[in-house]
């Protein structure tokens, strides 16, 4: 993309609303604007980071055996009352009526509309398990929407749901969840820590939040340090036993301020104990037959029987992740995108736009890069060097390579590592040779 | 895929309440399924094919130079007064009040956000032309929402809007999206006719609709034959002069019921008269400073002075493309999907589930067929072959593979083109060869 074809408004100035680095650089990279008190447009920069980040999560989702369907954003409000949930939800729920003075709702969550899909077509023990998702935008009217992306009243969200024939087989489902939430947020460059949770009001006794760390996390973290440096477990068989990558991290201490216990926390070794500011990014519940017992969602059992279906649900905040990513990877200038998500691999600077020589070494990098599958963004304005290089400072792509006429005298461009700092020299075709190497592709 | 895993809800009985093929076809090949009136969740195979279309209206716009973004689904109320267009809009729009009191709105269109993003950050006529687009759900409370994804409630559309310095720059902007369009139903397997159209309560004076033909059409559409005939102009120079593209389809007669001029119509040649029903799929308008006017987007021109930026926008309806497609596109036994946006490219029965060597036979093609890239459905249940034939049938995907028994002891397995009927027997391994040219990949 050339930045010239693109719409990226920067600002100069740190919008006053804006207390957190996340919310900052998102509306100084020109990602994000606000359009009402936690409603946001999603600017080209913001958007692409944001793709990248539902493919991952999409990806290991498929992985796990889930299928991917689109539950609508505008529910009637008759499945709420049939799970009671319609009055125990509260002034959350964004409440509408439509032309017909029928009572509908912009969806919050979708436990009861899943449950009624699953009844509308599932007779058998056969069909299990069933793992669905979806990945839709949903409506939580928050009385005070603050930090960005990361508390907004529209967000975008991965919802998963599982039915099981019983509660052992449900067990699997949470399992290959849990291990594709590991793999998820690895692959967005992030460390997750699953953390003992509150069920709080969906319900239900078996739950985990993956926390990432950050120093301007909403909630306190205490942790056995080892889970921190525990790898995902990358490549698994999804349809074998995953018990043992689950158990050998619930097995270490890990929660948060509201499920913390400071005598089993005292229990760590010192050097192991680990306390720091974490944000959620991901949850997941089992909460058995809460929906599907009033619903009276029910499969015939190998028995003959009928039984309720068992279930579980798995979210991933996927808007609040490129908030979260931020959180956990910036510096003074500004983002520092991990490849995995960035929206551009790397960044072209033509120090002197204008110059024969220079656009012509610009351009012909531009094409090489681009069909190398690179993704770079080329700055082609008539801007000086000095907004050039802040400017992809604080969009953050992970390499930038500054072209100029006195480099291009020796035959050389310069790339810059945005993450170490570190920089080199290279011949224009070795850049490439090395750019597609570390970007992967 | 392995249908034993997915999740595909077939109906037996035609729903009474759906009346024409597409609306049949999609909730008995367990596409979609009705939430409450005009508000669908996209099942499995839906899911796939609105991602398809969409895909291809993205990469058709990306090419065209717009520069994707994406709006959110709720709005303030404040925007659309204004325009002016809170008041004009009806009760098609749903109104919404937050639990602060204020009005909102689900966006049913967005040129009013779209301006004022456009104001907050353009100042100069070096920054235009801007094309942005997004896909995004929108909602209007239609009276009586019919004919499935047709006419639904929440339905997703691809929005595109033009800013540039003035009029005759404008039509550039509106000759690419002109031709980005005829690219994009092409590609959809359709044949879109643009048709002259009343630009209604949007405004302005240069329009257009696409319409495909198909006998359950909601208009009545009279046209030159030739436009018909007419392939899309294909990989152009989005940089370059498109009117000749624009010109030579233009100057053809082609209207529908309500800008129909029976004495132009009858100046064609009797044997180049075409009357069909069509249907709308997308709408292209010019509509200069309706919304820039009053809401002040302006920028500074070379002239030193502030100029109103000359705006037009582009609609394609991309759920309602899935209906479309259908209608234009099926026969008695189900639907028959062109290969661009079939769910799968091949549909694998096993006419023996259970034998051995007819087990083998099916994963070893589905396995090599993966690795292809063409993308399988393999039915792996014990139902008997006929419930498979249909269903594949049903469902429409290009190709079918059956394997049984008879077959492999003569070492073939039978293809068969859905469209056509034509069958053939083929080694597994020349199956595998054919299937991958077949389908591109």
């Amino acid at each position: 993309m050339r930045l010239s074809n693109y719409f990226l408004p920067l600002l100069k100035e740190t919008p006053a609303e804006a207390t957190i680095a996340s919310h900052q650089y998102m509306l100084r990279a020109g990602m994000i604007k606000q359009n009402s008190a936690g409603i946001y447009s999603w600017l080209p920069l913001g958007l692409k980071v944001l793709r990248n980040i539902e493919r991952i999560v999409r990806e290991e989702q498929n992985k796990a055996g889930a299928v991917e369907m689109l539950m609508p954003t505008i529910q009637s409000a008759d499945l709420w009352k049939e799970t009671g949930r319609y009055d125990a939800y509260g002034p959350e729920m964004l409440r509408i009526t439509d032309r017909g003075d029928r009572e509908m709702l912009y969806g919050p969550t979708n436990e009861d509309m899943i449950t009624d899909i699953f009844r509308s077509y599932v007779r058998s023990y056969k069909d299990l398990p069933k793992l669905l998702y979806h990945i839709q935008w949903k409506f939580r009217d928050e009385t005070r929407p603050r930090f960005g992306v990361m508390r907004g009243r529209e967000f975008l969200m991965k919802d998963t749901y599982s039915f099981d024939i019983d509660k052992e087989a449900a067990r699997l489902s949470y399992n290959k969840m849990f291990v594709a939430y590991l793999n998820t947020f690895s692959r967005l460059g992030l460390k997750a820590i699953p953390v003992k949770a509150d069920t709080g009001p969906i319900g239900g006794d078996l739950s985990h939040e993956f926390v990432i760390l950050a120093e301007t996390g909403e909630s306190e973290v205490f942790c056995h340090k080892d889970l921190v440096e525990m790898d995902a477990p990358g490549d698994v068989d999804f349809s074998g036993d995953l018990s043992n990558y689950v158990d050998e991290r619930t097995a270490l201490y890990a929660a948060a301020d509201e499920m913390h216990d400071a005598d089993e926390f005292a229990k760590i070794p010192e050097d192991k104990q680990l306390t720091a500011r974490g944000i959620e990014v991901g949850h997941i519940f089992y909460f058995g037959d809460k929906y599907s017992g009033p619903m009276k969602a029910k499969v015939m059992g190998p028995d003959g029987k009928e039984h309720v279906a068992m279930m579980g649900s798995y979210g991933v905040g996927v808007s609040r992740l490129v908030g979260g990513i931020i959180e956990a990877s910036h510096d003074e200038a500004g983002i520092i995108w991990p490849k995995s998500v960035a929206p551009f691999g790397v960044g072209i600077i033509n120090l002197k736009a204008g110059d024969a020589e220079a656009d012509a070494a610009c351009e012909d990098l531009y094409n090489q890069l681009s069909d190398a599958g690179c993704d770079p963004l080329y700055d082609d304005t008539s801007d000086r060097g000095g907004v050039k290089f802040s400017r992809m400072d604080l969009i953050g792509l992970p390499y930038q390579v500054t072209i100029g006429p006195r480099g291009l005298k020796k035959g050389v461009v310069e790339i810059k590592n945005r993450r170490s700092g570190e920089r080199h020299e290279l011949s224009p075709a070795a850049a490439i040779v090395f750019l597609q190497t570390e970007l992967g592709s």
